[in-house]
């Protein structure tokens, strides 16, 4: 969910602008580096405590074109959703419920929130994190995101414009 | 998790012995019934939706010597708890702090909350659901609860002290 479906990217940076302002430039600062060690070192605890705050994970952005590429992939493949959340236990009804809202096309049975992903199976696996698709015994990709612009071991999807182009022809 | 180290029956039939009273022998009445199907007609479904209340999951008495085999089991094997939970939102998060409460030594990293347990694979599951067992690619065993007695197409664990002579001994 996280970079791949939802922008936490952006989510975490409109909270950081109303609380912090400035002018700086997240983009360039989040290149590469973790969520949180993008940020500004002395407001690093703030934003990662943000991640365990009821309403973090509820009200992120939706990914530009996820849903109508997900929409059709739905009715070709045998999709789910699986996301690491049991880190924040907050997140767990909140990504629900932001599932429910923004991809009523997915159904519960078709979501696992988790801790590792190693249990998980499957032919192909879309993530943003390399620790996550290394275990995987299916085709990998790595959906990019600002953290893992220096990951060099795993095919890529730029963007769901790109998954579309991949899973879709 | 359900019928496996949280008795769910115990806790359904208490919640209905306090809202209904009554002398009825609920052991026999639940014996190869779904949980929901055990009680009378008139009152199913209330009780199919307490499954859905705040509170229900959260409350569940744990399963007999549980936390001792699990403990150890934990040392020695690779230990995920893989809950069907998707169904009912509400109990995602209780799920996960009753695990906290009840089993600390299993961290956030090796919990799962699904809805089918389709993408899961292993050397060893126990589930009491013969649905999630017949997907799994490695070894698996029933955990006897009520509702699966007449399910004939898989190994039992009859209780924990049962599973401590299979993976302990």
């Amino acid at each position: 969910m996280d970079e791949v479906i939802a922008d936490t990217t952006t989510g975490m940076v409109n909270w950081y602008k109303e609380n912090f302002g400035g002018d700086i430039n997240y983009t360039k600062m989040l290149a590469g580096q973790s969520l949180v060690k993008g940020f500004p070192e002395e407001h690093q605890a703030i934003v990662r405590q943000q991640l365990y705050e009821p309403g973090f994970f509820r009200n992120l952005p939706v990914m530009k074109h996820s849903i109508e590429v997900l929409k059709e992939m739905n009715k070709r493949y045998e999709l789910f959703i699986v996301s690491a959340a049991t880190e924040f236990p907050n997140s767990l009804k909140e990504k629900f419920d932001w599932l429910q809202e923004h991809f009523p096309f997915v159904t519960w049975h078709q979501v696992v929130l988790c801790g590792t992903k190693k249990l998980m199976h499957g032919d192909f696996m879309i993530d943003d994190h390399a620790r996550h698709l290394h275990s995987f015994n299916g085709k990998t990709y790595l959906f990019s995101a600002p953290h893992n612009l220096n990951e060099k071991h795993f095919e890529r999807i730029n963007d769901w414009k790109h998954a579309a182009e991949l899973f879709l022809q």
